[in-house]
């Protein structure tokens, strides 16, 4: 454990951990404070995070930005935004404690005095709300700014952190548009910040359901025994929306489903329900496991067999009539980018091997869903006639990530009656249902990890170089092998993913 | 296969078994037709099946009893108990085709006229209903008229069937109150009544829920894998009743708790737990199975130690005052009977080695409920907190036999909020919720088994000299060791039954 580790807050170390976790004296600077993300997450978390008392009284919230604002025009954007967003009621007294810390700082990226600025603020803060030099840095910019930003903390030597206390820096995805420019990414980073003063916000992992695949792998007897190709057959991971780029053109057009998607959360839903079991949830001990399972993907040799990319035509959605995406503003009308991806892919280790890992993600689609099917193979054997089981599925263990958080188990039951007729079934265990405490947001969970430096939930460069690893050979064929079939809004997808499964026996699930 | 075999029915042998199963042409002899039982659930069963078009047009039913009835009185009786008790919509048309096949042949059990009635009227049945010759006797009398109402069967030819056609036996328990008289019992049915002949009727096992047992593990993958003592820590069957004797109190006492419902039910159930899987569900083959897992029923040494029987003492249920066991109509209040009996079995095979199975069934308990819970060990190691798992319990899955029929998985779920925080959840299969299809009355499908010839639910000769095997020398040490520990009515039974799985680290589930 390093100076920047869990242990850096002596409120972790009580002898009762089930006490909620508050963070110690720290601040935070936010990059980039007037963007969508600013205002609709990251300050109505700091708010939620301040109204559960989860924040130290001194709190310091620091915005900087190219607009002309004062302190208090600041502080009542924040307002705003927590009036608007934030998960929890307002309350007068919370707001006014916090307020106490806010401060803005005007200036470019590249500007001195800007930063000067900042690390006076910082110092000033350190001493009228005692935050104690602790701060973290959250870059809710676009990467092209990343270089100048981390440069101008490291000339003005606000990455350093004072004797015993420690400096942070939050970065935002996309990590990169390929390995390359992801490990450039990395450099220009890690030249001035070291590996465990770096959090990577992949705001999936930060959700409940996620962070329950660990709890329900290792803290079950169940399921890790059969979690494996003596008895899975295959499992499907899928994260599908219904809506379109919206807004979006301008970063989505030439990124597309597989970048955007699949080579963060999907890959990471991956290595959480593949990978061996760590030694601890000590950051380091959980990276390891994801980085190996990560290591062992495999691609299948042919990648005109194993990977289907789609783009939505026109079509229906919830009852209005969508446009497809080479009509949507701002797309060009020749572009091939992806706005469905599904891939085919194989883990080379003892445990998976030979099982397939079918990923999917797109626009458009039926519903807005995230699920996570592990479907078992059938049963070796049948001692029952065979009508008896000609309704009956694979079983199957579902972990659904959104919407309608939860867990299903799909199993064959008797059917009542006075013949032995065995049918599909399921049980269902529902987040909202089991539980009065209700599921923090993921930025509240991850940004309060940050001030504790806890780094379990934050993918690190390993990670992110892995995944683009595995998906660059798939984008580069796609660049050099015809275009994205067209699929109408609101149906699965093209039926050259439908086709890809049948041709191994296997169909999507209809979440 | 023989000739009192399934295939004797051809309809059996139809290609789409799916189609419910429908009786052949045959009828139905019961001996104490005016008993409770016949009432309340053999003739409403018989109106049932009908009703749902299970029975053959000519199917025919036979009273006989001392009461000196004629045909129509008896049609009349039956008449008012299917409009009291059966489960199906009253329709005219089938009660008055049922009605052309009843009727009543009056006579003690040792009356050779009565006996050469009932054998004409057979004869006519089978000329004016077209019975084809095949007859099942339901001997609804007390045990000790067994022998004289199998000889009289014999001495008129009865218990042989005519060339294609078929004669079955169809008993109630008591089946013996120990191993001497079990095997006493069994050598005068099997005297006259060939093995495949004889059906015990044991109606737990006609339940859905205890069906479903054998579609649970063997239809599915999911769970076989995990149902061995690398991964189950103990397994508890119960059957809990909240009322007392009520008016049984001449058969009660002297036979108690163990030899009513352990011997019978729950040692069946624990034989449906534990067997490994058949070749087939052919009842040869289920039988071999069961006999093979109650062989290796182990006790353990101390009886002492591993077995605890109680007796109820006033108290309240229900919200009202109920008299204590001794102090019910009819029973010597120096009566040792035990109305609770709890039992630690070990089962010697290499997939049990170890796993204690409890069992335990009483009266005047806290409800009415009776499931079999398959308690797994906790995880092998917990990559987590200690702190984080602490109120998490074992992974279990219970089989709920009644009332709620289904099947509920207990696991170890995250608890929402910014902490790693694990607690038991459950996720439920209700049988109710789950299937449109009603589930018929355990008589409903054990009678119309009997008539198609299906042993599958049937104890067999060699299971219920086993299950006595085990029992005996439970009932011959209580018999010289002390009395029943007394437990207030309502309560979960006595201190003594808490102490049992507490001195090996385990406590009951409060069901």
């Amino acid at each position: 454990m390093t100076a920047h580790g869990a242990n850096s807050n002596p409120l972790r170390d009580a002898a009762d951990r089930r006490l909620p976790r508050i963070a110690g004296p720290s601040g935070l600077v936010i990059f980039g404070v007037t963007g969508d993300l600013s205002r609709k997450k990251l300050m109505p978390a700091v708010y939620d995070l301040a109204n559960r008392g989860l924040l130290p009284p001194g709190f310091s919230l620091i915005g900087f930005a190219r607009r002309e604002w004062q302190d208090e025009d600041f502080a009542q954007e924040v307002h705003d935004a927590v009036k608007q967003h934030a998960r929890t009621p307002f309350r007068e007294e919370v707001w006014q404690q916090l307020v106490q810390g806010m401060r803005f700082v005007q200036g470019n990226f590249d500007d001195d005095d800007a930063f000067a600025t900042l690390k006076s603020t910082i110092q000033d803060l350190d001493k009228s709300q005692g935050t104690g030099g602790n701060f973290a840095f959250y870059l809710s910019v676009p990467p092209k700014f990343f270089p100048q930003v981390v440069q101008q903390l490291k000339k003005f030597g606000l990455a350093d952190a004072p004797d015993g206390s420690w400096r942070r820096a939050v970065i935002e995805k996309p990590f990169g548009h390929d390995l390359a420019s992801a490990r450039e990414l990395n450099a220009i980073v890690h030249e001035v910040f070291a590996p465990d003063q770096v959090f990577r916000i992949d705001h999936y992992l930060g959700k409940e359901t996620v962070q329950n695949i660990l709890a329900l792998r290792f803290a079950n007897q169940m399921f890790e025994p059969i979690w494996n190709r003596s008895y899975v057959d295959h499992v499907q991971i899928t994260m599908a929306e219904d809506i379109g780029i919206g807004g979006r053109a301008g970063y989505y057009d030439g990124i597309g489903a597989a970048r955007d998607v699949i080579q963060n959360h999907l890959l990471q839903l991956l290595a959480l329900t593949a990978m061996e079991e760590p030694a601890s949830f000590d950051a380091d001990a959980l990276v390891a496991e994801k980085a190996k399972v990560l290591g062992a993907v495999k691609l299948p040799k042919d990648l005109g067999l194993a990977t289907v990319r789609g783009q939505y035509a026109a079509g229906w959605q919830g009852g209005e009539k969508a446009v497809g995406y080479l009509q949507e503003d701002g797309i060009d009308p020749g572009s091939t980018t992806d706005t469905y991806a599904a891939i085919k892919l194989g883990i080379d280790n003892r445990r998976w091997a030979g099982v397939p890992f079918y990923l999917r993600t797109g626009k458009r689609l039926g519903r807005r869903v995230t699920e996570i099917a592990v479907v078992f193979q059938r049963a070796p054997h049948s001692p029952f006639d065979h009508t008896a089981t000609e309704e009956l599925g694979q079983n199957a263990i579902v972990i659904r990530v959104q919407p309608d958080e939860g867990v299903t188990v799909r199993f064959g039951s008797k059917v009542p009656g006075t013949s032995m007729e065995i049918r599909d079934v399921s049980m269902d265990f529902a987040y909202g249902e089991s539980f009065t405490e209700s599921s923090p947001e993921a930025y509240e969970r991850l940004i309060l990890d940050v001030l504790l430096g806890d780094a379990n939930l934050f993918p690190r460069t390993e990670e992110v170089e892995l995944s683009w690893n595995i998906l660059d050979p798939i984008e580069t064929y796609w660049d050099t092998h015809g275009k994205p079939a067209q699929y109408p809004s609101g149906t699965w997808g093209p039926a050259e993913a439908d086709e890809m499964l049948a041709r191994d026996g296997r169909s999507w699930r209809r979440p």
